[in-house]
């Protein structure tokens, strides 16, 4: 028989001054776990003491918010007490408690055993690598852009500007549900034949990750049908659908294709100070744990920004090491533009997907050029070169700096 | 060919004194469709109109956060953008756009031919009557409390002496993931044959909502199995699951009974002023269209408490006239006990399910007096009665009112 394990959750909660944290506390132990314990008789106390919470500390700390009391709450939960899957965890720990006064859930640690029941990601950092033969630089992204009302064609062309300007990956923007002008598996097929038109030209391979939509109980045989049609990755909105879907997509063998996390809807339950949940949380080791091999979310830098300490504290989540996880990549995105490549590199380094899409549709010379620009300024970067010096020999990149700016040499 | 149709979206949105609302909704109406507009060539601009969002409003409003400007924005979306599901539609309105800025999702109303596409609740309140043989009063619902643990024979033994007070239905707590214990199709099995024994003595019907947890590639079957094991409802996590849970549930015809929607982690997106979704689009018009038959939230009265005004505003978006849907069944929770019936009553009338955990199992005399206890006040207010008055027939009342108060009468 396994020791027992517990989830630590950490909560932020606000209340009036001279709050008995620690009864608070106390109470949501008890009462998120066997709902009530001093009532019970003996005997049943024992058959119980297994699934009872405890509390781990509570202590007050400063700065509460409108001159109220602030403090940190950690609860140990039992796991025995849910499913390994992140309805039941988020259920528990957060479902009821969520609407019970100011409250904010700030950090969570799953247990070694518990966490391994979870897929995590189904290639991860290094399979990524070495499925582009990529791996001493960061991965550059470009965004479909605008596609509404665009027929396959249309997008194709588009695609091949985009892989000849030399990026690594497509996404499909995740507003794209569009099935009638650009049904799902013809646009992976013409997505694979233009790959293939500019990888002859660029020697270079390009992922394509689609929009995967519709309803969930089609959603699984529809990510079959994907890969099967030449899909080399999924983009999922894994806020909006649950997830769990994220989570069965990441354990079914049969969908051989990475993973991309979008975050879109997460700014209902982050950015809050005294409600919701934290994005290193809601963004990183949920999204990690669930199986994403990468994880957008908004950069310190662009034009949807979150806290720089936040975002590193999201890729931590993604990157640390977790023995028998594979890492997920971090993808800082929005209003990302080549001028902003040295701050993303001195924060990730490596390991992580510049991302962007009017950086590079945007571009004077168009789409191609743009990614042209991108790759002069990863280039330079991971060289320890500046972007003025790079821009000598890039005049993709020099325009693109004109445009954009070049923040890194004020 | 039909008329199009838009699905008109209010935000509530904060920034800095002297913002321009009218070009900050503008560029939402255009990036979250087309993505741009004064670029595009003209001949582009005449097929791409279609998916154009438009600004219906753009109003500076007073009382701003933090000596902010504050306005509420209305976008019309082109509901060709999108496929009639909860996830399209909120990564399409919501999506990137919560994390733009503070911004809050404060309405949204879905067009007629848009909104026939959803589901809505199977039964609703009509049909949910017609199989309890209820018509006149509100419907009394008790929570399994404290069921971390219990086996068969314990659940059963609790069903029954919840079912002999005279509850109309009998809930799982929505932590209840125990399939250790006490199996999902056991139990149901085992909560049926309580239902008859009780009904031998009480002459009553009482529907079991079973929480539905697990997998959400085996949550559809389970859901059948649950149906052929003799469930007569079925509760779901709605928002850690996804609204297209629900959905697909609702739109299944082999599920054939009522579906009770739990709040759990809403409190993560509706209480903040500046950030995230309000709780009547949340637990409300969203919950509805989805397919809820009864929607569970916080009362304003309880020990977990929302604004009297939000809890009208869920109900009525739950139960107002919409031509060929449902209504679902408002059920105001926590902490509430047979005092504030009067309250409830007074708000909602009859149709809406008085929710009881505490204030059954709690009851000094056990779960069935404490049954008795909301019978008989129930049975007053409908009458017109004080819960003064009901006491001095019903001892049961009297023990509770004395217990957890009676302010009704203050
Ligand atoms: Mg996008
Ligand atoms: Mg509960």
């Amino acid at each position: 028989m396994n020791a027992p394990e517990f989830v630590h959750v950490t909560y932020l909660a606000h209340g009036k001054p001279g709050t008995d944290w620690q009864k608070k506390a106390q109470g949501i132990a008890v009462g998120l776990t066997v709902g009530s314990w001093t009532d019970l008789p003996e005997a049943r106390k024992e058959s119980m003491q297994k699934h009872l919470g405890h509390v781990v500390a509570a202590e007050e700390i400063g700065g509460g918010a409108d001159g109220q009391s602030a403090a940190l709450l950690t609860i140990a939960y039992p796991t025995i007490n849910f499913t390994p899957d992140v309805p039941a965890l988020l259920t528990s720990v957060f479902g009821k408690l969520s609407m019970d006064g100011q409250i904010r859930l700030l950090d969570l640690q799953l247990p070694e055993r518990f966490r391994q029941q979870f897929p995590g990601p189904k290639y991860g950092i290094d399979g990524i690598r070495q499925q582009l033969g990529v791996q001493d630089r960061p991965l550059l992204m470009s965004i479909f852009k605008s596609v509404i009302g665009y027929d396959i064609d249309a997008l194709a062309e588009a695609f091949y500007q985009q892989a000849l300007g030399g990026v690594d990956l497509v996404k499909d923007d995740e507003i794209f549900f569009d099935e009638t002008y650009a049904p799902f598996e013809q646009r992976i097929e013409a997505c694979r034949k233009a790959v293939e038109r500019a990888s002859e030209q660029t020697g270079k391979h390009t992922l394509y990750a689609a929009n995967l939509t519709g309803p969930v109980t089609e959603i699984f045989d529809k990510a079959k049908r994907a890969v099967d049609a030449g899909a080399s990755a999924l983009l999922l909105n894994v806020l909006t659908y649950g997830y769990d879907v994220l989570h069965r997509l990441a354990a079914d063998r049969a969908i051989t294709v990475p993973i991309m996390a979008h975050p879109a809807l997460a700014g209902a339950m982050y950015p809050s100070a005294q409600y919701g949940i934290a994005a290193p949380v809601l963004l990183g080791k949920l999204m990690r744990a669930a199986g994403a091999d990468f994880v957008l979310y908004p950069s310190a830098y662009g034009s949807v920004a979150l806290e720089r300490a936040e975002t590193l504290k999201i890729a931590s989540a993604l990157r640390e090491e977790q023995s028998g996880v594979h890492r997920s990549f971090p993808v800082p995105s929005a209003g990302i533009h080549p001028g902003l490549v040295p701050f993303l590199y001195e924060d990730l380094g490596n390991d992580q997907i510049i991302n962007a899409g009017g950086g590079i549709h945007g571009h004077p010379q168009g789409a191609a050029a743009g990614g042209r620009a991108f790759g002069a300024a990863i280039e330079a970067v991971v060289a320890g070169r500046t972007l003025t010096e790079a821009a000598e020999t890039s005049e993709e990149l020099r325009t693109a700096l004109t445009l954009w700016g070049n923040p890194s040499t004020r």
